[in-house]
């Protein structure tokens, strides 16, 4: 079954809602409900939901536990991924620190960076190694994710010294270099710059309808 | 006209690969080429250009420059923004140092944070404010967008005091908390964790297909 990206994007939101429902004990909700808090149209949730083969009961809704769990069951994967974080500056160590990594599908288990005062560290428990050694390394670790949070000027440069390494499958870059990656490679990007001018131009396109 | 998101996201992304083809000095560039370097299909590379107006030469393609102003008068603001940004953690610092906020489209204009060391320093060259003054200052500096850099637990309560801010438009927020924003105020959240998730479904999707 081949899902599209934005179906994606709400199936892990609506994942994210119930695990907060379930964790303050709400037994069921409607589509309109999860449609106003996620602002998605409750037909559009009801689509989504029914698709996967869920259909709420009407006049009652959807049972949050059984509809948690048959979303988990969507979107999980059946292990933990191994995942190494190239750049430790600002953004790799907030990166670090945000919750999103400490969830237990992630096992950050090498960081790389090039200063001098970061590699032979240990960083938030985490050994650094120099990004000369990142083959290697991803390599014997058998890590098959690699986190981009170097500088645009160092990415490229970065990558393919990682791509030498048989165990990676996917780079998520925070980067907004254009990168050149092997096609076996699944590449994925947060563009900081595209999310702040897409702001821009809803305020733009709002400001013209005032 | 009212453009869907993911169609501002690709403009905004043949924006970016044009002005990075100018610079070159490229003078022509085909839907093809556009949608190898991008890894986006030639005929929605076409699809998109057309609906906007721009129509490419048979065997010729775009003029790099024309199709470049064509796409920033789609896009551009016809002003500089100023901005604001809570939280000067490690992501917020990074946000600040990133490419993004150094365009000519951001004034970054004031900060805010609750760390005694942070408040009433100046840091890289952004006066910070103590959180509870976050309306006041706001308002009397005209500040239209917040870049929200906080902690998950402190999002609701700093989006609560900056929304009496009336100049208030939009929200931009790197938490992965759910925070409930006024009808008037545009929120953009730009969630790592969602992201995470997405290159984790299509990795393990490539894989079933193995």
């Amino acid at each position: 079954m081949k899902v599209a990206e934005p179906t994606v994007e709400r199936l892990i939101q609506y994942y994210r809602l119930l695990i907060q429902m379930k964790e303050e004990e709400r037994k069921v909700v409607s589509s309109l409900q999860i449609g106003e808090i996620l602002g998605i149209k409750a037909s559009q949730v009801r689509k989504d939901l029914s698709y996967f083969g869920e259909i709420g009961k009407r006049g009652v809704g959807y049972h949050v536990n059984r509809l948690c769990l048959h979303i988990e069951n969507i979107l999980a994967s059946p292990k933990v991924w191994k995942v190494a974080l190239a750049g430790v500056g600002n953004l790799g160590t907030a990166l670090m620190g945000h919750a999103a990594f400490q969830s237990y599908k992630f096992d950050v288990d090498a960081l790389f960076d090039v200063d001098p005062e970061k590699v032979g560290q240990e960083i938030m428990g985490v050994r650094c190694w120099h990004v000369d050694e990142i083959a290697k390394v991803m390599e014997e670790r058998g890590i098959e994710v690699l986190i981009l949070a170097v500088p645009a000027s160092a990415a490229q440069n970065c990558v393919d010294k990682a791509v030498h390494s048989p165990s990676l499958k996917g780079i998520l870059a925070f980067t907004p270099a254009t990168v050149v990656v092997p096609e076996k490679i699944l590449f994925y990007r947060v563009d900081i710059f595209v999310e702040l001018e897409k702001l821009l131009f809803f305020l733009k396109e709002r400001e013209g309808k005032h």
